[in-house]
């Protein structure tokens, strides 16, 4: 009988249960959606060494920056200079969110390959966001898709306030597909449902990924970005993985929020997720050791906790390494 | 068109997805297991009124106190006097924890009708926390379970590190089985099984509950305690919903922690568990508001924040009624 009393890192061996994709691509955002939502903007160099050591812990999508006008997320005023300086590793994909024209010449000239527009399920969301209604989000959004796949670049279609807004209350799951295949037939090859609030459950989740299907949008195009506001992103995540979605958003160390909700707090902490797939026995590439290191030496730069559990749990270990 | 921007609390509808019990039962550990793990006694003043306030939030089953020596537990060496005080309400039950047969005595002489006894899946624990092997404790349990069925009183069985175990890694699903058959067979009603240090994920949870089943133990008679140290627990206690799991341990504000864990985190919280199943629509009887009011009243008390996404968020809100 071995009798470590560790405390620390048990890795349990898989157990499978119900059905579950064989992998799952994990969508980092930490360096744009938690970066954007940090009270102070985050030293470029810092943003470089966290884009590194999260490929390094094998990461292979990392959104890396928005072209939004540097006026609504200073933030991220330094896109053209940290893609210039970006070392792109061979294999990850390092899109850009980009909200309108502007935008868009800005990431053509910066050489990406890859970007996303970010659209929302709500009139009023639509409206305090963008400062267009639904309507007039399409049309400023269809030219920019356009010309971007025509430039050859990928286009992901972020789609917010799927489950409730906090103007409208709960969103009707209609409502919600109909805007999701707005997106589709302009060109967007994958569809992010974002709980920009956090406020959706799990049969919530498979009632909206279940009418995507039935509408036709099939279930490889679909992915998740569920915030933790409530708790619920991880139990929401496993909901999604059991519909057959194989593609989640998480931000490393649970870094992000919304702005335009109070209590709204960070992404689904990508290190709780992987926690979650290694348990399930589900593939994803990622170093859960490297992304805590990582995780904590970031949050050493913030100057406060990360609100991840696993982090929390691992992170005295992990850090001696970062 | 409504336009309140509340940033606040946003309840949607309920969304039931996949099959899941009607109802569920909250077994609310966190006068108990919560309090013994705070590094400080609270004052019997403040334990009474967090019980009558939980009672009024509609949770109807609230481990009360412990039976174990003050030398290990000074936290609740103020059993027989909490016991004594506490305004029991009509239709809920309030069991106290029974480590022993002084405990027993002591349990039967404050004329407590209910009780629990907590054992160990694996050897390493049972040495650790019982100082006596697996064996041994069933020795000790029998004639408690006897006796106090004998004098009429319901026994649950906790059963700890049902999935792993910090001195023994991975625990084997036959021996968690066995175990709990013991207890079962010993005339415990309930076994409530325990993610001691918060390793388990959904499909590892799937398959105990599942063996319990094909090992002849009712899912009815089964109840799931999940610890969040990695951010698993409601995840989990979703995948033991869907078994059909209708009893779930919670700690109000997630309270608690395990003292055997360095890394372990508090219970699942009571208010992120609600959250769910209000989302999943299955009824459990305790208003949220309330609730949240009362781990913010305690808090306050404690002098630090809940550790619930749920309390943190409402926690604004809910405390200015508290």
């Amino acid at each position: 009988m071995a009798t470590r009393d560790t405390g620390l890192p048990m890795r349990i061996p898989p157990q499978e249960g119900a059905p579950l994709p064989d992998r799952v691509d994990i969508w980092e955002v930490g360096a744009r959606d938690g970066l954007q939502n940090e009270p102070a903007t985050v030293d470029l160099d810092v943003k470089l060494e966290f884009l590194d050591r999260l490929a390094s812990a094998g990461l292979r999508t990392l959104e890396a920056t928005s072209f939004v006008h540097p006026k609504w997320v200073p933030q991220l005023a330094d896109a053209e200079a940290l893609l210039e300086r970006l070392d792109r590793r061979a294999g990850v994909r390092y899109p850009v969110l980009v909200p309108n024209e502007r935008g868009l010449e800005r990431a053509l000239t910066a050489g990406v390959d890859s970007i996303a527009v970010f659209a929302s399920a709500t009139e009023s969301f639509a409206r305090r966001n963008l400062n267009r209604g639904m309507a007039e989000q399409y049309a400023m959004f269809e030219p920019i898709v356009s010309r971007a796949r025509a430039e050859g670049l990928a286009v992901r279609g972020y789609l917010s306030m799927c489950f409730g807004d906090p103007w409208e209350g709960p969103v009707p799951v209609d409502q919600v597909v109909a805007a999701g295949r707005r997106l589709r037939d302009m060109g967007c090859w994958q569809l992010s449902l974002g709980d920009t609030v956090g406020v959706a459950t799990p049969g919530h989740v498979e009632a909206v990924i279940g009418a995507f299907e039935t509408a036709g949008v099939p279930t490889e195009s679909i992915a998740v970005h569920f915030h933790d506001t409530y708790g619920q992103a991880l139990a929401n995540t496993l909901a999604a993985l059991r519909c057959g979605v194989s593609t989640v958003d998480a931000s490393a160390g649970g870094l992000g929020g919304c702005p335009y909700a109070k209590s709204a707090t960070g992404n689904l902490a990508t290190e709780d997720l992987v926690w979650l797939l290694d348990g399930l026995g589900v593939d994803h590439g990622v170093d859960l050791d490297a992304l805590v290191g990582t995780s904590v030496w970031l949050a050493g730069r913030l100057g406060r906790p990360s609100p991840s559990r696993t982090v929390t749990a691992l992170g005295t270990t992990a850090s001696s390494g970062g």
